[in-house]
């Protein structure tokens, strides 16, 4: 099994790209960036997903930034339990998970386990790009042991979600998500707007993933009932979206990804409207050089197969 | 028949958009405003095609600012001589109009005009929206007087063309663009968008043209020269674009737009890579009050019809 | 007596520095920009002025640009009453004056005086620079036109006074300012930094003007009122201080200026805290041509009986 | 005597600072950020000026961040050699100093000496603020544990160095600067125009400097030969500057501070000339919290009792 680190802020459909990159992958660490709800609330969704998992090995839990690079005690990101529920678990409130987080920083870990196993290692990252960015910055000799970053974040050239121009994850930290995407280590970008057109899971779906009747059809279940509501308010979306599940399945099987293109891809820091916009150069007019492979199309029957099948072993 | 001003930087498509304002409306001026190639050539452009188009009355030409309003003596706006050919008429170097410009200024006569039928003269923009930012800004009475706006610019969520972030109207004159959007002044936007996808004349359609055998259609083929090749080799598209003649379309017949909706738009005037970026607010997660109704979809049938009802005519 | 046009946005100093204008040019207008207090308030301070300064020749008073030139219906400039108070005028609330504005926009007298008489009219420019950047966008053949802009705005590194970092006219229109520093014409910056150190009329010295007993020196003292209070507030400045008038004193009579040197000025326009701010490249950091003269010194005795000359002079 | 660390981009004024912080202070590690020259070679510069103090207890150097928090591949800081000369100490070229770096990374370094001994550890900055920014951003619990930063950086409302806008310090690092003012950690700031008002050592400074003859003045001749031409060329000031040294003198002496006020300051992070402007609000207009006590005054002699005090201490 391939080895991996996954970071994420750890609400909604993260719990279940966490389940999913369980089921793939070797987890060699999960690290926590602030995002999605309280940084603290986060650290337990991780902790408690990882325990209705089950793995038979130990999975460390490792706290990072717990806001974006340049937040000040004046400003702090914003948080979305609109989205996710008050616990970021669709307001489950699940009981506390017996593990507990480690003493090391996410940043430590991350360079520290690059550098051990270095060329094995692969980062997926379904959060702001934070602790990314502070590992690389921190240690720049890491980029060249890190063999690919999936990233869940970005649009490519369609409406953002949580402004008109931009996707959350580049948007509550574009300086961080900038210097990821300039570091020169291979990576693969899977936007927004891959989420709404492949990766939705309607009414027929839900029922389907209910009647499973496992305990990871019944996670599953619980932890998107906040999120259902607003996707169907707010984004006029029909059903519940997972963007960070189809990065953790595309990163498992690549197959998965039937159309991709390597193009220049920046983040906007400095707009007033735009801050957080992924410039994806389709046509090169910045003439200048790709960096980012793009995924532009997923095979929708696979990437289900792949979900359900993690929910259907969970028992 | 209903009376307009058209403003444009004629070169390329507008040159066509002028032969249909000037078949469909009652043109009370043409006004032209810096933007895809030299200045004087672009007047020279538009009194030829008025010329062309053989009218029964006078269409005064009258020059507005030649270049965006931010633009000093440092540094000027890009013109686009790749796109359109170096005389913005596909190097087709067309003999000297036999009508000369007016010596009033463009932004005098777009304000004495719209006051003297106040709430009759429409405007058609086809070019950057300096001149009639412009206007508003000298005398913002005359806010209440125009009726409506077409404006073509921006993008709606999708690739821009100069830049992978901007449509070219808004992105030579992004501050001009505001001022006009936030006026008050009834909007109807189509953008690039609309014109990559219903507005593309391709080798078929192209032959059709040219076998209608009219001075118009002649005109036509001689002028799309330059861009048919610029669009494959950088837009990827098979065929001609006329974002300026399907805007006129619409302004002649809204039957062919059969979708919009009024959405909040503003452009991006700060951002590093988004200058020029049309901020279409699909959800309204900015919370703004709609501003500007989008076209959406075009009846392609109905737009083709209507430009080939133009090129027919003109013998 | 040489010919000026004199660009104000009538309060407090303004006025003063009109009559001042009256006394020593043949003033062949008086044009009208937004800035201090409400816009026709402006225009009725100037024509009062003019009014107070009982001059043999008519002076025609024009109406230009109520605000900035980037200023939408979305946000307006801030006035500032508490420094000038509800009038502008100190809260004398004087009589209408009889005279009348003109008809013609400002930018357009500007334009065509500067056309009538070539070489031979100097703009006094002592509010934001809105009117007079429209008019050198609306017809750039006059900058070759205008021998001198004598300015009163921006710091030279020094402390600003609407923020920290920036002089009042060039915050409103920054964008406005950076087009006529750029210009080419000849320019004569006097920046906020000359007026606190060398136009400040303290106790002593408004009791002397309050002597002379004129027409004139009533004038003075009544206008100044709410100043002297915010200055001594807001600046720690005890006195009243007299930007405009040290400049049209300084145009008036070079040798008021005992120190000045050219060096590149331009404004900040993008900045967050720093908006409006002048960069004054003293030691040529950025290695630009320099573009503007800096007033760096003044002779206080003879700007003080330059000012005093004037106020005598109206019985 | 007290505990600090001092954080240094080793080059000229830099290694006569930590000369003076090692013989008021008990330095308990000095850390090296990204500045003035080639990042390996401040930490030569740093390990070589402690083996000219001649400690008698072990002084540890650590390495940081080699540039900016947002620099990337693409873009990197400008250094200085210009300023310093080629190894940043005026091409003394001095011999490679024994004692070597330390493994620990500067910000881990001090995040633990602060937490291991809480209250008691000062911080002098006199490099651009990445370092401290760092830690505090990995660990924010350390802001209670910091009882003071003296930080050289910026300007008073006064003019530049590295550009006419900002001082070099705050321009290398704005988003450090901005994250350091803004922690809540008791602040002074040392602006460059305290610098160039009160440390200038002229012609008579330097041989009453050199007549010392000590290692510690011989030293310092020779690290300042490049700078004193650059002053001289640049800045129009005929000596050598000591921004570093007067912060560490000041720090080690309060009452060579004679005046200072607390006031809100901020760093622009967004201008377009203006990046790395420090804005110091001395009339409060931004409303904003007084977060620093500036320094305004120095008594000079003093100060340069204490240097001297310094240089022929080292024999």
């Amino acid at each position: 099994m391939r080895k991996i680190i996954i970071d994420t802020d750890t609400a909604g459909d993260d719990a279940i790209a966490l389940l999913t990159a369980l089921h793939y992958f070797k987890v060699e660490g999960v690290t926590i960036t602030g995002g999605n709800v309280a940084f603290d609330q986060q650290v337990e969704n991780a902790l408690y997903s990882i325990q209705v998992s089950n793995q038979d090995y130990y999975v460390p839990v490792y706290k990072g930034y717990e806001g974006p690079i340049l937040a000040t005690g004046e400003e702090e990101h914003r948080t979305v339990e609109d989205v996710h529920g008050r616990d970021g678990m669709g307001d489950a409130f699940f009981e506390k998970a017996k593990q507990r987080p480690e003493e090391k920083h996410a940043v430590d870990f991350i360079i520290e386990k690059v550098k051990e196993m270095p060329g094995e290692v692969s980062l997926l990252a379904i959060a702001p790009l934070t602790n990314i960015a502070m590992a690389i910055k921190k240690d720049p000799t890491i980029i060249k042991d890190i063999p690919h970053i999936y990233i869940m974040g970005g649009t490519n050239n369609t409406l953002g979600n949580i402004t008109a121009a931009a996707e959350y994850n580049f948007w509550v930290d574009p300086e961080a998500a900038n210097i990821v995407l300039h570091s020169g280590i291979p990576i693969t970008m899977v936007g927004w707007d891959i989420c709404t057109k492949y990766s939705l899971m309607d009414n027929d779906d839900h029922k389907e993933i209910e009647q499973l009747n496992t305990t990871g059809s019944d996670f599953f279940i619980k932890i998107n009932k906040v999120v259902k509501d607003f996707n169907a308010n707010v984004h006029r979306l029909n059903g519940t979206t997972h963007p960070d599940t189809i990065l953790v399945a595309i990163a498992a099987n690549e197959e998965i990804m039937t159309s991709s293109n390597t193009y220049y891809v920046a983040v906007e820091t400095k707009g007033e409207l735009t801050r957080g916009y992924s410039l994806v150069d389709i046509n090169n007019r910045s003439g200048k050089q790709p960096n980012v492979r793009v995924c532009e199309a997923v095979d929708r029957a696979k990437y289900k197969e792949c979900l359900l099948q993690v929910l259907k072993t969970i028992q």
